[in-house]
Formats: structure tokens, sequence, C-alpha cells
């Protein structure tokens, strides 16, 4: 477990400011805010789970990384035992993206809007394994192109109706990005007050891979050929192009990765904006966050630019099969869970790693010590 | 999802007719009738799941090795979509091994008999991830040493109190290991006659590894050196010794490995010859069997010997980190679901599993399809 010390994050956001300075002011005090209250991992929550762990009647280290897990689980909550999640809530956030028109993707890209509607009715990958392991899902509209059908789990929170095509122009303005991030900061603050107590991550969004592949080149310096994934399946030539137009939006926009908002905001997404809002407003509620796959990974790197701390808080659910992700988790510095070769997207991988993160914090509270139980030690 | 054919199977129990004609006779035929009982994979049920799981509202492949799970599930219960299994037990075997007096370990041979006591209790790894998930947990105790406290959930077919030292003499005779392979068959039909949908195996037995890693060697043909591991945690001297232990066993028995149960008595433990029952009878009621680490492997190399058709009704966990793991589950054919580093066996690793198979059949289940979603295909 590494504690990274704050940094000044600060000064990344002076970029921000134009000419909309009402709501570009309310949005940098948000972001300031909220990366301010993030406190480092508790090294006493940590140092008491690592002597609770040693005393259990198991030999030292037989439960893999689930003991790591739930050692960073007690640091994260400041509390050993660490509560074991109960009340999860999936947040699929939505958006549409302009570099659809590229002919990125074979998809329509009204399919974002009928997945969106199909989440709601309860019928995607998502709603399934939630109900499995007992997880709420709500969909955050931040950025979807077409009409999308509301109901008490679809909410409205539409920055724009999709991003422009990030290979000609801005994605967004800094304006709208940082709108769309302070969606995700609310959501995440409302939930939690509700009673949520662990975060996972889910998107929808056709083209969101060629986005995020964009934000993993620009923050990871790894060249596009490399991070540039099939996505939810293109061919060869499809594949070709996408790397095109992730190469001609790097050389239009020439991202600078300490600007982590002008960033997102020339390459990404408004459900990735949502997304890195959310992992902050957690990690400031030290609330465990799990992640899904390529976008949330993306998302992610925006956060750990604005404040590194916010990492400690976030787990790996799983490696997408997406070519990215690695590439990403390296950078963030986090170990994925599970491998099972999904690139679904939705949640799906947060989702299905829910139970493990459970799991670990239940070991630590819930299993006999050798004293407790009588079981000599080894000799 | 390769269909296997049904191989002659009996010529390899002519060699376990002894003396003791009473008690061969009844294990021999219940053998031979468990392993008549299995039938191959449904081959109509896996092309139903196959189209079923082309029209449901994702990109072909998108759910990686869940989409080949819930395949295998339906092929299993010859029904699509597969039933999602709702009450699982881990059977957790337990037994001690006479080679523990040649040093293998570090732990006394009494913490068999206190750890069978702290599952009975609720307080072991396997009981905390088994209430997280909602499995129930027995123990058998098939053949340990000491003394055990029985409980609703710790059963007494205790076969012998332990085998005797593999290095020196057969662990234990034919008619015991057929004793044993019986009561894990009929621990299996009852379990599944009550409700129970899904069978786990775990195991408890201090030296374990030892029997396990000789197993393997004689059913793979591997090196001991090369599955030998470091069990719950030995140095590098104990590894040595256990290593030279198991060659001197080798070098003893000689085992063939067309001759399963010989091999197992031999060289196995009454929990391995129980497991290799349970797995046996739970494949011939075309339930799934998620098999923990390298104890359960171990048992079912004995249980594919015996009759292959069984492991297509196998689900391998996960991968340990002990050494003969690896080995094992290649010669099975079976690609592990997790790789969380775990060593600590009793089930663990297949309690985890569990939601991971309850998701695979969800999906083909209660996901929506292109058609009933009104989603568009991709162009």
């Amino acid at each position: 477990m590494t504690l990274p010390r704050p940094v000044a994050w600060g000064h990344a956001l002076v970029g921000c400011l134009t000419k909309e300075v009402s709501v570009e002011r309310i949005g940098d005090e948000l972001v300031e805010r909220v990366a301010g209250s993030i406190e480092p991992l508790d090294q006493a929550a940590w140092t008491e789970a690592v002597a609770q762990n040693a005393a259990l009647t198991k030999p030292a280290g037989a439960l893999g990384r689930l003991e790591e897990l739930g050692l960073a689980l007690a640091a994260m909550a400041g509390v050993c035992p660490p509560p074991v999640p109960k009340r999860a809530t999936v947040v699929v956030a939505a958006g549409d993206h302009g570099v659809h028109a590229r002919g990125v993707t074979p998809w329509p890209q009204r399919v974002t809007a009928q997945m969106v509607a199909n989440v709601g009715a309860g019928g995607a990958a998502v709603n399934v394994l939630a109900r499995q392991v007992g997880a709420e899902v709500i969909v955050l509209d931040v950025g979807v192109a077409s009409a999308v059908s509301l109901s008490d789990n679809v909410l409205s929170r539409r920055v724009r109706a999709g991003t422009a095509d990030l290979s000609s122009e801005p994605a967004m303005s800094r304006t709208q990005a940082l709108m769309a991030l302070r969606v995700g900061v609310e959501t995440a603050r409302e939930l939690i007050a509700a009673g949520t107590d662990c975060l996972l991550t889910g998107d929808m969004g056709i083209a969101n891979t060629t986005a995020s592949a964009a934000l993993i080149a620009a923050f990871t310096g790894a060249p596009p050929t490399e991070v540039t994934g099939r996505g939810t399946g293109v061919d060869d030539d499809t594949w070709r192009r996408k790397i095109e137009v992730i190469e001609t939006a790097l050389t239009l926009h020439r991202p600078r990765s300490d600007d982590p908002i002008g960033v997102l905001a020339c390459l990404g997404g408004l459900e990735h904006a949502a997304l890195a809002g959310l992992i902050l407003a957690t990690a400031g509620t030290r609330t465990p966050v799990i992640l899904d796959g390529v976008i949330a990974s993306a998302a992610a790197l925006v956060a750990q630019r604005i404040q590194p701390l916010a990492i400690d808080y976030c787990i790996a659910g799983h490696l997408s099969a997406e070519a990215g992700h690695s590439h990403a988790l390296a950078r963030l510095g986090l170990a994925p869970l599970l491998d099972l070769g999904l690139r679904l997207g939705e949640g799906t991988g947060a989702v299905l790693a829910l139970p493990l993160v459970r799991s670990a914090a239940a070991l630590l509270g819930e299993m006999a010590t050798f004293e407790s139980a009588g079981v000599s030690r080894r000799g």
C-alpha cells in the first residue's frame, strides 16, 4: 500500500477560466473543494488491520489479494475491521461522441439511447449482474445525443447532446467539462448521503472507447497504436481509422497532462467528466470506488491528475480485453481483481468484483483468531 | 467446449478386488454405477444457448469467459437457459496424513481437528466467504486422526484415523479408498436430493498438499520439483524434504495412472477419495461442481481417470498459488475463473467463484434481446 503525498493540483485549473466566468467559477471552486476534501489513507487503521490479519486462523498470506484488499479497505474507511459494503450503487454515466461521425464503430449512435432505455428497464447485462450481487443501478444522462426515456433510475443531467468531433475541435468546452464533472460530484454525494457505501463506475456511449484511448494516450504517453482497441468489435480497417483519428486529435490539441481539465475537454466524453467527479467526491468521503474498465480508468486518470490521493480509494474491478486498459491501470498503480476477457462496459466488470470487495472486508471482521478458536500455531 | 467421448473406464477397476470381497464388491459396484451414470454434455441445450447468447443486447463475445461458462452450464443442465444455482453447498472433506510424521509441514497435526471445529463454529475463512455469497458449509470427517466435535454441519464419516505414511507404505488400502469415495458419492446424492443445486469442493488436512503433489505427479507425469509447493508456508529445507518424500513414494509404489483407485490408495488422502466420489456423483446428476484448489484438482484427476465425462461438469474456481495446481488444471483441461494468489484451501477459491457461476447462468436467462429491447444491431 503506497500512501502518496498530496500534490499542488490547483495550478492545473488556472487554464480553465474562460469568458463564461460565473459557471466556470462554480466549477473551479467545486473541483478545488472536492479535491481538497480527499484525505490520505489512514495509517493507524492500516496498522491495526495488519495486526488483525495476522491473528486470523489461516497461514500468513494464504488469502492472497483478498488480504491486501482488506487492509486497503480499512485504510480507506479509517477503521478496522472495515465496514462490509451493504448498499452498493452502479452509476452508469451515458454520453454520445461527435467522433462517431468519423466511422470509428460499426454501431449506430442511436444505440446509446436505446441501451439507456434497456438499462432503465433492467434488461442489460449490468442489471442482471447487479441483481445477482445485490447492487443498485442508476443511469446518468450527462450527454446522450438523442431523446432518452427518464425513469426513477434514469436521471437527466444532460450538459450537452453529445460531444463534438475530437479530431477536428475540442470535444467540449472547459465549462462543459466542469459542469459534467460537477454532475458526478453531486451524484456521488447524494447517493452517499442516502446510504450508498460503495460506488461502482458504469458507462454507456457508442464510440466511447475512442475518446478513452485518446485520454489514455494523453495521460500515459503511450502511442495510439498500443492503447486503441477493438471496442465493441471493429474490423481492421475501422481499427486503423480509429488510430488515425486519435493521432489527428493528439496533434491538433497537443494535450498537456498537467492540465487535466484541458485534456478532458479536448479529448474526453461527458461521461468521463462525470466519472472523474464521481471518483473524486467518493474518495472525499472515504468510500471505496470500484472501477469498471477502460472508460472508468480513463476517467480515473483525469481524477489522478487533479488529486492523486483519489486513486487510493479506487479498486480496479477487472482487466478489460480492451487494449488501453493495462496502460491506464499501470499509470494508476492499480492491479485488477478479475481477468475474464470482458469488454462490454456498463459497469459489468466492477459489479462482478463487488463480492470480492465485500468478502475482503468481512474476512477481517468475522474470521476467528488463533486465540479465539483455540487453534495451534505453526511450529 | 469439448465434448469428450465416453471411454471404457471399467478395466481400470479390475485391480481393486482384494480378499475383503464384501466391502470391495460394494465399492466396486458403486464406482461402476456412479461412473456409468454420467452422461455427455447436452449438445441440443448447448446449441440453443449459443443462439440465445447471440441474441442478447451486447456485442458478440463481450462478456468473455462468462459467455463460455453460461454455455457450459446449459450443456451440463441440459436446458437453456440453465438454472441459476440457488442452494450451493461447500463440502469440506477433512482427513489427516501419515506423511505428516516426515516433517513436511511446520503445522502440528492436531490443527486439522481444531480447524474442523473452527469451520463447525463458523469462524474459518470458508464460513465467512460462504455467508457473503449465500452458500452452506458442511464438514465431512472422512479421516481425521484425533477426536472431532460433531454438530449439525460436522458429520462423522470416518473411514480411518488418518492415512499411513505414503513414503513407506500405501496411504490406505483399496477398500478404504473405495469406502471414502463412497462417502463422497453418498454425501453428494443426499445433498442434491435435499435441494442442493451446486456443489463446491472444500478440504481440511494438515500435510494434504504433499499427498496432492504426489497424486498430481502420478497422474500428469510432471516431476515432483514442479508440482510440489510451499503449502501453507514451508521453508526451503522443508520444501526439499517434501520433494524427497514424494520421490520416495513414487519410486516405492510405481503408480500406474490407468489404475486410479490404486494410485489414490497408495498416494492420496481420504479427503481426496471423498472428493473424487463427490465429483463423480454430482456429475451424474448433471449438477455443476466448482473445484477449489490443488487438493480438489488432485481428486478430480482421480475422477477423470475413472470417467473423463465427469470433468465436463467441473468448473475451476481459481488458480491456486500452490505449485502443482496449474499442472493439474492443464491435464483436466480446465481454465480457472479467478487468480487471486490464494493458497488456503477449505473451499475458499470455489466459494469466491460462485457469484460468477450464478451470474453466467442469469445472463442467459434474464438479459433482454436486441429484439425484445428494441436495440439496433451493428451496421
